[in-house]
């Protein structure tokens, strides 16, 4: 039984374990890309898609082939991709000292304005994972179309010691 | 009266002061994100909306519900926030080096193409408190939605002394 | 005759040369920004749109009036007006130690999916020019609207020597 108090102070490692999450495989690039890039202290990270083992798990657009449910179902998957991105590059989560940025983008058929409670989607498990006090700031958009119909897609950018 | 070339030298405070600006409060989050992170030099802002007050003050997209002035001070009322929060993490605007970045993101129908004439509401207001030399890059997009239905945001990284 | 291998651990400068790239003459502001602003080592760019000599070169949205071609031929006039905008602001590409992120912007009717396609035709010619090594992160959106009634945008972060 996890006893929250003790792993306020433990590392993101530490606490995926207590959450009981299982980190999937780092995702593949659609091109002539790279997943991360590390400048100084910065860690980039390409636009996560909620995809898993190279297969998009939701296609559609919000307020229309999909809910507000179904949007942080699929925004809990990119970000998952994002922690596994981010955690092939450095090794250990641990070694992430903030979270600096993350944008969350939408598709949606212009008529979707829950977009912040989709969004804590990602905001609120990158919070448990790496505590309250490195949280990001956010931008939040509806875009018309994401690539291979995606409904939702995450871009993080993280401080790493160095 | 101001006398423009006494200030063209002076810091953001000053020429706040001497534009008769009066900074709102500071913005308050959506969601489970801070409204700034400082990485080093970088100091990054959340997605400045025209809020004032925890009130939406515009609504509507551009080319539809808003034209074109309506866009403007929408985006200028974003301006102001981004300017608060900044000021609210770094103490003063003069310790603001360089603005590196502006994002402005216009909701818009799809045939709204005076993009640049709304976004220079935000480019010139921080022109005028920061100064020619510290302009900034930009990109302007038209997005089908942005949170709880507001025709602008604005996105900011500013360069601030360490 | 080009060497491929010859130039693998060649320069840009000598690629854009083997590749027979000459450069546009660098892109204009649209309003109160600059093209590029240095941050330490990270250099950023504006958005930059298929311009040639101020003049949109396409217009229109992806899988509307224009196909997936036309879309790679104007990122790759974009890509180009990147390039230039860098190597006036450092003086030879060569001093670009990585191509860190890329966003490309296309503007669409919603329901057009080959956008990871028509990306690539920026990260393609800047992995020619940069090399494989030097391959960046990468975020594609489909967009309601882009600045003029452009068809596509981008935006580039480089690392530069310092």
């Amino acid at each position: 039984m996890v006893n929250p108090s003790s792993s306020q102070h433990a590392g993101a490692e530490r606490r995926l374990r207590d959450l009981g999450i299982v980190l999937p495989n780092a995702p593949h690039p659609l091109g002539a890309y790279v997943e991360t890039v590390q400048s100084g202290s910065l860690l980039f990270l390409s636009g996560m898609l909620p995809v898993r083992d190279g297969k998009l798990q939701f296609v559609g657009r919000l307020g229309k082939e999909l809910d507000e449910s179904a949007g942080r179902d699929a925004l809990r998957t990119a970000t998952l991709n994002a922690l596994s991105a981010a955690k092939a590059h450095v090794g250990s989560l641990d070694r992430v000292t903030r979270v600096i940025s993350v944008k969350v983008y939408l598709a949606t058929s212009g008529d979707f304005y829950n977009q912040p409670i989709v969004a804590d989607a990602a905001s609120e498990l990158l919070r448990d994972v790496f505590g309250e006090d490195k949280m990001s700031v956010r931008s939040v958009l509806g875009l018309a179309a994401l690539p291979l119909g995606a409904p939702v897609m995450l871009e993080v950018t993280l401080e790493v010691d160095n």
